[in-house]
């Protein structure tokens, strides 16, 4: 896969500013908003804040997953819930409606309007060119934020002198 | 919510020393723990260290739950154990006795004890504001060491210039 | 358990270049890759190198597993698989087959050869000692180029500078 909107150049020099780098790898709802929530606040702070997606993190930037991440009880002894019981058919979307309200009541946006409020504060969306040739995604299946399909080595680079978690 | 006790304020400026941040999101038994043993190996080196619990890792520190954090060997294919069978009722019980006893037979101490341990040693604890919120838990709730109920932006303050593990 | 190698030293002082510490605690075919391949990408940049495999992590470097290495959809909601569908005999050996072919047209290399790559660019397998112990495994059970089976100290002390991930 190529991307389609030209390739970012990066600084390797560290100007001394904070930065924080994001690698969200995972795809359910339960695990999508940590990553978005600490970007978000980073940004509040005038951290510079990338987030790169990969893996399973890319259900979060997917136009056609974004706003309909799910969560499961299966396999989270955390949840309290049997795993039997939990993958019952029609649980997982009994969980994640509730998980969705529990977040809606708390006056969190939607993962969609997360991913808008990154951007509108100058937040960078990457995703990894793997996982795109993977699934054969391009970069107009992602949301409009995203500014490049880009590879380790790139993220690499981007992520100099930044505190990097593994989301 | 709102905390219990005195806000705490933080100082951005970093004094050239070493700081370790650990958030801990997951709450089973087996995740529970690699962030408990690094808090305790920097503590042990002399390094600021901060513990940041959220989501499922909130069951690390309530009372309610610390001492009876579970494992699951379902939807883990690492341990083996075909995801049918680690469903069955009892199991979870059983895999938990197990890992609980293995852990023991190293002379490693409880989660409870090791929270206790680290509080002792100067590591700090901290809960996550949103999580507290979803969960309708408040700061009696939790295992007494914790300092307060933060939001992130007060964790991406005190997180200035430390090296920083999403668990 | 002890080291049947020497017992490597280690310099905490930081001499300016960059460095990256991955902790890699999973041992699942999709959570092994993205460790391998930062560290892979590190490596081409010219960045010092560690890897330091923990509890499930270990299944990446154990020879009897490294080759074999599964992945499962249960659990995971982004996989898009009825938690039921995933649980059944024989599903696990065909998604784990199907990712690995997916791996492999893309022409990235399967995982003991990525550990070869990683030790022939310079990288540093190290294994945790408390899960050496916990799986009652030595050092000759391990991938060669794992270096030492250390604690958690010893890895806090590596890690002294290092950009570091919780994979």
């Amino acid at each position: 896969m190529t991307t389609d909107r030209p390739v970012p150049t990066f600084d390797d020099d560290v100007d001394g500013g904070r930065k924080l780098c994001l690698i969200c790898s995972k795809g359910s709802l339960d695990m999508a908003y940590p990553g978005l929530i600490l970007a978000n606040a980073a940004l509040g702070e005038g951290i510079e804040t990338h987030l790169f997606f990969t893996f399973w993190g890319y259900e979060i930037i997917r136009k056609k997953t974004m706003a309909n991440l799910q969560f499961t009880a299966v396999g989270n002894p955390a949840s309290h819930m049997p795993a039997l019981a939990a993958a019952l058919p029609g649980m997982q979307a009994l969980a994640t409606r509730m998980m969705r309200r529990q977040i809606a009541d708390l006056e969190v946006p939607t993962v969609p309007e997360m991913l808008d409020h990154i951007v509108a504060a100058g937040g960078h969306l990457w995703a990894c060119r793997m996982s795109a040739d993977m699934m054969k995604l391009k970069l107009e299946d992602l949301h409009e934020g995203v500014e490049g399909v880009i590879g380790a080595t790139e993220f690499m680079e981007i992520s100099a002198g930044a505190q990097t978690l593994f989301v």
